[in-house]
């Protein structure tokens, strides 16, 4: 759990890649007033330490058709079912997030489909699971916000 | 909300830059037996008809000392508030997901934090936006699953 | 509160238009070995005792673009509001149904609208009528049962 | 899902219909302007579309003898058991509506009964069927609004 | 259900007897100015008819060491399970008052007992009862109103 | 708090007065083989010792017209304000039983109506009492113990 | 239950050893004006009384690496299990206190763990012992008060 | 929050003075064949790093006549108030211990009493600060652990 340490440098490209992750290398060094190659070295060591562990493309879920979010919470029958529950809900891949949370659920998870029947059959589907007892779903009614890069800018203005 | 057409050529595209953002146009090129000319069209089409919205890094936040993650419900006073509250919680980097919900909650948000103590801070600024009467929070024990590629394939797959 | 006393004829005659408001009155007279005058005088007598309040035809929703079913449970501030809240509620037609009830809720409603997105518009409206403290939404997934013939059958086999 | 499309007329012949299903055919041709023959042929068309499912009376419950509404939330052992359980309540005829929902219910279904007695028996009988772990009843103390016309004609001016 | 027609010499009896049961039947009969033997008669009357089941001494249970009263809920697995129960908590003498209820509650009771010790093992004996899953107290912190003399008053007014 | 000693005989003529309020002093006499005069002494200190504080009459409320039973739970805006709304719940007669409670209620109490639209009116004008933010109703389906009866003797038995 | 009589001279004892266990009996004497025997005498006598059951270390345990406390309340399958279950939780050092309570839980208790992730682990544990059906988490997000002095000074100027 | 570096010695050393804080510091040398000296500066230096912040006398509150222990969910009107609302609680001498918490309530607290009596004078004084909107108790029926000795000795085999 000892955290890398990250210079002045490493911030300055963190925060360009963050906003967009295909920027060229030479288009960072330019702007920093550093080599290409430096970058390069810098994301490289970024990578190995494990800070940067890859990049993800946006997409527009409502254009390609997936316009339904919802929150499952799940209540287990027994706790040392997690991990098995977590194994399957791993092969669901509507399921984009799941938790193990305090509170009421045992697990809370994501789910996105394309309506309200997609949403019934994946909803069912994890119920179906051995070892869930009961699910309790809360619907998204409009996505106002999905945006870690306002975090990462705070993070790397904190460092 | 007329959905965008894509064709096999599209899906394959796509499939690849989700498993990495930074692959070179080239290496695509070769592996799907195209010029490296029509995976820039494809990708530029995609781009224009806002399928592809961007890319975002994929970072470690553990390793960056940010290993405390939260669900908080929040009960408004009234309903009308609801845009107002909205833009406040875009004012906290900390919130990074946040959603109009049914069930008991109105708003439903996800918040990183370092620790207990940086987590009670974020909750209590949450608090005391005006509008907002109450919330409750669940805290998440282990993020076990974070992962959209599993769904972007099968999206593609059944297109 | 006295109930109007129904003969067997009438029972018959409710029991045919029960299945088809349309049906001749004819038709029904050849079935039961009656007049249609008769029948026309038993209908006649069973509306003007307010049995019969009137009929009304059964739409496809789903074909007519409106799939989505909710229903709202309502909080007030202060009950006496009841009466004013009500009157607001048959001012949004997509509200059905609606009931004072004991429990949790001071007034539940169904409401029908055309998708997740006009919903959260009318549950907004709903939440900014004056009076009223909180909402909580439960979605319907499938409609598996709305069918008063098996009742009303029922009833009158039991008079 | 093709949604059906209907013109003016159609809305016109619909609207009347739904304040009374009973209008003969030649009182709608005299007030549209148009040939009786016509209205027949719109209406047929549009229950061969699926559209006009029937018709349905309109009984004033209370003057029979059923003025107690309930609606009973319903939560299940497992939810692979769905099908069996509504097909059980379709075998009560005092169940004259059933949605499977999302939140904490199951399943939610709307009760009609004489009085307490009555209702204990209905809700004792669902408790019984199989697959049922337990219910919640909430008791309806007004009907306050139960009409469907308000939708109808805003849908026929919305197409 | 057919309800008994009192008379107004009828109210005035039992009126006397709601406020001390142990009123010689002359001193009513002095007051309302008929004869003793007509109030035996009227009393009579009005026990054969199942109006009066009975009296009841009113006793100071502070004074006799019960001062703790808690409301039990009772969950059971399964509600055919509900006439067993109840005959389990008449063999509990702690158990006053026991109602089968909507709401979360299958049966819904009240308990008196010496202490917080005492109550513990009334709630105990309660929950090993079989078919009970689960029961929830409520703890009085004052008994304000234990009282049907006002509401007596008020039926014999009305009637 | 002291509490009063009673002695083998005080309990046995108790356990009469129980059974009924009525019986005659000179039958308990015969049957505890002392004098009636003993019975009253002992009768009259308990009377002043505050024990025996009365006698109510048991009615068949049902043949009364009053059937139906709830029991509310009253939330208070401020618990400062307990005493004031406990004067307006006596000023309501259908409130036969009132607690100042733990647990989420502050106060519940129990009602006695003639019917649903009853006990409608009653629970409005509980709602409408100022300092009153909200109640919860839970209706009894069927009274299956009143009776302190098999309280008294355990209590006589246990002295 | 009979208490034990303590006099002023106790209690003033009992004071200076609330704020230092360890404050010398010799200076708990000249304070008082009393001799070292004697302050030796009453609290051998307090001792003996069971008034004092001890004496324990306030330790930093934010210092010690423990800063994250929980609340978890259990459900048990059984009431009859709790005796069992109370004697697993002894089993765990880090359940500090464990209470039988009303409510809606069966048994509630307080953990005391270094991190989330041991926190998780304690609850995993918790969660696996037979007879526990289900637990909800509650978290600390700062301990404002953990002082039995106040109560104990105020218990000594009471008595 | 660097933490204190304890050698063997020290958790010796804690470790016996957690069984009994009054263990003179002679005895403790000798069982560890080391000075009184090393005893006294090794507690001196654990005092001044804060770990040993005191000692606290073991009290039977059965004995002292304070049986009676409930625990206290706070609601607060607005979070910002949490500040002032605690600085409340540390007036009132039977809140012995005060969280602020996640889940449902802001603050969470224990208290105790001599019996409901008092606990309910208690729980209306916490009802009337300002700020706080409701609160909900839980009563203890039996304090089955309370215990931090167990604990203690984990942490400084752990160490």
């Amino acid at each position: 759990m000892t955290k890398v340490k990250l210079d002045e440098i490493d911030h300055q490209i963190l925060d360009m890649l963050i906003d967009n992750t295909r920027t060229p290398f030479t288009d960072i060094a330019k702007k920093l007033l550093i080599s290409a190659g430096t970058v390069h070295v810098r994301v490289k060591k970024m990578e190995e330490a494990g800070i940067i562990q890859g990049s993800s493309l946006t997409l527009d879920y409502v254009k390609l058709g997936y316009s339904f979010i919802a929150y499952v919470g799940i209540f287990l029958e027994k706790t040392h079912q997690t991990k098995f529950v977590l194994e399957r809900l791993i092969g669901i891949p509507y399921v984009t997030v799941a938790h193990i949370t305090t509170g009421k659920f045992n697990i809370f998870c994501k789910i996105r489909a394309r309506d309200t029947q997609h949403a019934k059959n994946i909803i069912f589907k994890i119920d179906d699971i051995d070892g869930i007892s009961r699910t309790e779903t809360m619907i998204s009614l409009e996505e106002s916000i999905n945006d870690k890069k306002r975090l990462m800018h705070t993070i790397f203005n904190e460092l």
